[in-house]
């Protein structure tokens, strides 16, 4: 497998998380977003939307170039079911799929590179204004974010059953994947992240992990 | 079954047509994010991050609150399969989930109600400027869109299959689900789709489905 991607971007941190989980191997492609790499005719030949990550699974079992970090890693799971990355029972896999959507759907696309520049060029917003938009969405995202492990916490005691270590149950999911990127990125910004404590001990506990810490941005070949 | 929505929220939309489709009967229950009815303390005991739709699945199978439109819509996919609203094979869930995230990744969240109020209140940017945002985002992401069309058109042709009639083969999918409430919600800001023939030709397949018209907005209760 051959991964098209970048050290910083936290969509592609999700995808390498998963596949050292998964415990896969592949050539890691980088295509450096921030000297615009991925507009580029060749980056556009493999990517018609010029997004990372792309994974190309030529051969296990299908041959074809897959987009979105989301459906790549649901891919990897059906393709290699261990370990797991969502629950078996359909409640549990709908509870894994928010948490992950409330990263992916509510937080990153809000605040990622193409989004900043905009904000910068045509809009004209300063850097303050602009740091201001991503702590906003970041924490307004986040704090949604610990409020569901609050609940799911809660359930857990009424069930009789011990916290999760994890974001949901004792093993790494597809909601970490998603969550442990957007603590990483939100650093680079300084944001110290109050009032999220369940949050942050799931991020620590995930960071312990030899396939989180491999995934890192500052282990990737074109960290810089 | 019960669902908390808003007839403009393209995210409650999505979930009504998944529900049209599966033939499930469901109260419709009215949040008004217009008149902020989300931000209430009724509402945020239903949902903490004050965000529609919440699906309440009381006893079938389980007993809870389902958040986030794509978790719920796999949900309501695993626990009744028929009509299935994705492929069987792991590729074709790929490319269908690919084109929903198309969708609820990369456009929706950037053009939300959330995200209008705010570049007009702090950051002040007059309705000229909030237009152009929103169409920005939205026809890049629909070119994107089109793009994976004509992808998948292609791939079927060099396998000798006939063209697809939705999104992705000859019945609706999750990605038809999130595509139709977003080609709708444009046409409020008076988008007028210039040069994506592929998608707007699925969008018209898809609403003269009664699953896909019954689930419009002009349909719902607290229409206005």
């Amino acid at each position: 497998m051959k991964l098209y991607n970048y050290f910083r971007s936290g969509t592609s941190f999700r995808v390498r998380i998963a596949l050292n989980l998964k415990g896969l191997d592949y050539d890691y492609v980088s295509v450096h977003l921030a000297k615009g790499e991925q507009h580029g005719a060749a980056y556009r030949a493999i990517s018609p939307d010029g997004l990372v990550p792309v994974l190309d699974v030529q051969g296990q079992p299908d041959e074809a170039l897959l987009s979105q970090s989301m459906a790549i890693i649901e891919y990897l799971d059906e393709t290699h079911p261990e370990p797991p990355l969502l629950p078996r029972d359909p409640l549990g896999r709908a509870r894994v799929r928010a948490l992950a959507q409330t990263i992916a759907c509510e937080i990153h696309p809000i605040n990622n590179l193409r989004i900043l520049k905009y904000l910068a060029a045509p809009l004209g917003l300063d850097e303050a204004q602009r740091t201001a938009w991503y702590n906003h969405w970041v924490m307004e995202g986040l704090r949604a974010y610990e409020r569901r492990l609050q609940d799911l916490a809660e359930e857990r005691a009424r069930r009789g059953l011990p916290p999760s270590v994890y974001s949901y149950g004792d093993h790494p999911t597809l909601a970490d994947c998603c969550l442990v990127p957007q603590i990483v990125n939100g650093r680079r910004f300084g944001l110290e992240y109050e009032g999220i404590p369940l949050t942050l001990a799931v991020y620590e506990r995930c960071m312990q992990l030899d396939a989180f810490q491999r995934a890192h941005p500052s282990r990737c070949p074109d960290a810089e």
